[in-house]
């Protein structure tokens, strides 16, 4: 079956036929994603733009009906005091319907197995897409089966398993991509999530859904329409990274804005391809760089290698890739906690990455960390604070 | 210190001194909370309304400066597909910065605590409450101190100490009480919940907050407007249903709507004063109703005593209350989930209250049940849907 909106490969222009990436530069041991055509944003205005991944249909490069929707996008932006006067800002992903930023993508890839005629949707995640998208094959009436390793954080678990999913637990990243590309050739079910070797990033209709963010930071964050400041994500397959670099090029290419920002990849230290790639000298050897990701509290986070659109997102916008040590990013995660915002770790990441880029202002320009997904996703890892009693002495003198 | 909006109780007139609910009322064993006068709306459009709490600021009656934000109000409106031709629909509160409804007044609390120079905050809570106090609190930069007794659900407890509240534990809801209350009286701490007895409710500035749910229902709602249809409400110390009432009210004195929706209190079967209370013939028969609460899934629901404001609220919209048993509203969670909302079990009790009003069409128009809180608070009590083969029996053909 021919794919109804023709997707070809970034890197070698080569057509694909299914979601499981470029099959040519897979030969050559690179993770790339076959794309739609970028939109056309002439004629539209940021000043209406209601925000969300259904907010300008006509920017969809998706073959969808009627919207899938649970209310998905238009998430605060929360300034940070501690910015400088260029600003530093979160925009709290937490907001959307299940609780991270996968809803926009997966509101528009279960939209897209609909018009497909799918009945079974799957994804091979151990974190928020799974959520995500148990909750829109619900809305939509699709069955829906998540493949797991065994490291599904509980409340994650608990609301996979609440959405009506079904999941499958194998042992170990490969064996559960295994079992998906499996499930998805013999059973014809929509994937909406990566299952090849090396990941080469989820579904490309689905993954429309996150030109959104930057539409509507286009919109919102002072100094993004004249092209100044950066945007920090926290990048694993970089289709969030990927998405956002796609977004500000049919801005730009529309004249909505004079320029994008910078993009920043953010990484734990101890799974941070991108950096690896990035401290390299020629696109070749960056392509082929590999790590050995160690497991951190940020769980949502940890590849091997890069994927190719994240550094094609990285190169076309004077990116860079910033990886941040455990220390760091859970001392984040408790500041962040004292400044009201109640992230998991993996948003830390980000915004202790932007911390870094305000601080050092290369570029000068406001710098907007991408929180990804809200702290009650994993409240296994939630640091202690300070004592009660030396924070609030008059409990001492409390009776009872 | 004389309170900056004066309040004064709404059913015997009496001025208040202070955030404790009416003096007077409270000697004949009724918790009436005072209030600041109603807003004037008039001039006011609410195709322009940008919702929240600080969406109209001349319309919170409250002695607040510069607002407190991280983002609160502006919630999905999700129709559930089998509402009928008037339409059954979710207000999704999830979606607020903590996760559920309560920081729309705690974001407005807060600003008023800025605003009286109070260097402490203080809550009396074991749900939801103590959360966005938490948040708004660290925002504001305020110290915070929530409350509790030991039955906090471990996620929300995770989110609290996350947000860098002190949780101070006391053995049963009494103990809890006086223990604020001598927090308050010693220290000066502001309080922003409850911690009477009977209890009158909560900090009636915070309460000003909740009047958004109103505006933006009466915006987006088709029938609204004309004052079509019901609200329902899982209740138990009316904080959200009398700020709803007070909302509606304002916007029919403004001629923004042409009539008030029904309002609805949802209440788990076993612990339902309101259904207990409305169950009588004489108003004083009904405020002084008792019942002996009893512990559900729904944690953050279950007084003994409903609060006259809540009464009120019902006695002025043609209002109702419905108790639910808990298989039903358990039912109701696994229900909302294969549509592709996760709630807390408390939200799960207005929906199924709500399915109720829609079927028996009383009055007619379209319902609206509000979802308080995302699951995610609570997900040890997240029930199982039917076993996986039975659901995708395709998955016994899975190899390995
Ligand atoms: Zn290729
Ligand atoms: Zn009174």
């Amino acid at each position: 079956m021919p794919l109804p909106i023709p997707l070809h490969c970034p890197r070698c222009g080569a057509a694909a036929q299914d979601f499981s990436g470029c099959a040519a530069c897979r030969e050559e041991g690179i993770g790339a994603n076959p794309v739609p055509p970028l939109a056309d944003l002439s004629g539209l205005s940021l000043e209406t733009y209601p925000g969300g991944p259904w907010g300008w249909p006509s920017a969809l490069s998706a073959p969808v009906g009627e919207p899938v929707t649970l209310g998905e996008g238009g998430t605060p932006l929360v300034s940070l005091p501690e910015g400088g006067p260029d600003g530093l800002w979160v925009k709290y992903e937490g907001a959307n319907p299940t609780g991270s930023h996968k809803d926009r993508a997966m509101a528009v890839g279960v939209a897209a197995a609909l018009a497909a005629g799918a009945d079974t949707v799957a994804a091979a995640s151990s974190g928020n897409a799974g959520a995500a998208v148990a909750a829109y094959a619900a809305r939509a009436g699709l069955r829906c089966v998540v493949f797991t390793t065994g490291e599904v954080p509980g409340p994650l678990r608990a609301q996979i398993d609440a959405l009506g999913a079904v999941r499958v637990v194998r042992d170990g990243t490969a064996a559960r991509n295994a079992a998906m590309r499996e499930a998805v050739e013999r059973f014809g079910w929509y994937p909406l999530t990566s299952y090849a070797t090396p990941a080469p990033g989820g579904n490309a209709y689905a993954n429309e859904g996150y030109k959104s963010v930057a539409y509507e930071l286009a919109r919102d964050v002072p100094g993004f329409r004249e092209g100044a400041g950066a945007v920090v994500v926290p990048t694993c397959r970089a289709d969030l990274l990927s998405g956002i670099a796609r977004g500000f090029r049919e801005l730009r290419a529309a004249g909505l804005v004079a320029g994008v920002p910078r993009l920043v990849a953010a990484e734990p230290a101890g799974a941070a391809p991108y950096t690896a790639a990035l401290a390299l000298a020629g696109r070749a050897e960056q392509e082929r760089v590999s790590v050995e990701p160690m497991p951190s509290p940020a769980f949502s986070l940890g590849e091997s290698r890069p994927v190719w659109q994240g550094l094609d997102a990285l190169w076309g916008a004077d990116g860079s890739a910033i990886a941040v040590p455990t220390e760091e990013f859970m001392a984040e995660h408790l500041a962040l906690g004292a400044r009201g915002l109640f992230l998991e770790p993996s948003s830390a990441v980000g915004v202790a990455a932007a911390r870094r880029v305000a601080r050092e202002r290369v570029g000068g320009g406001p710098v907007v960390a991408i929180g990804t997904a809200t702290g009650l996703k994993d409240t296994a890892s939630v640091a202690g604070a300070a004592a009660a009693e030396e924070r609030v002495p008059e409990l001492a003198k409390l009776l009872g």
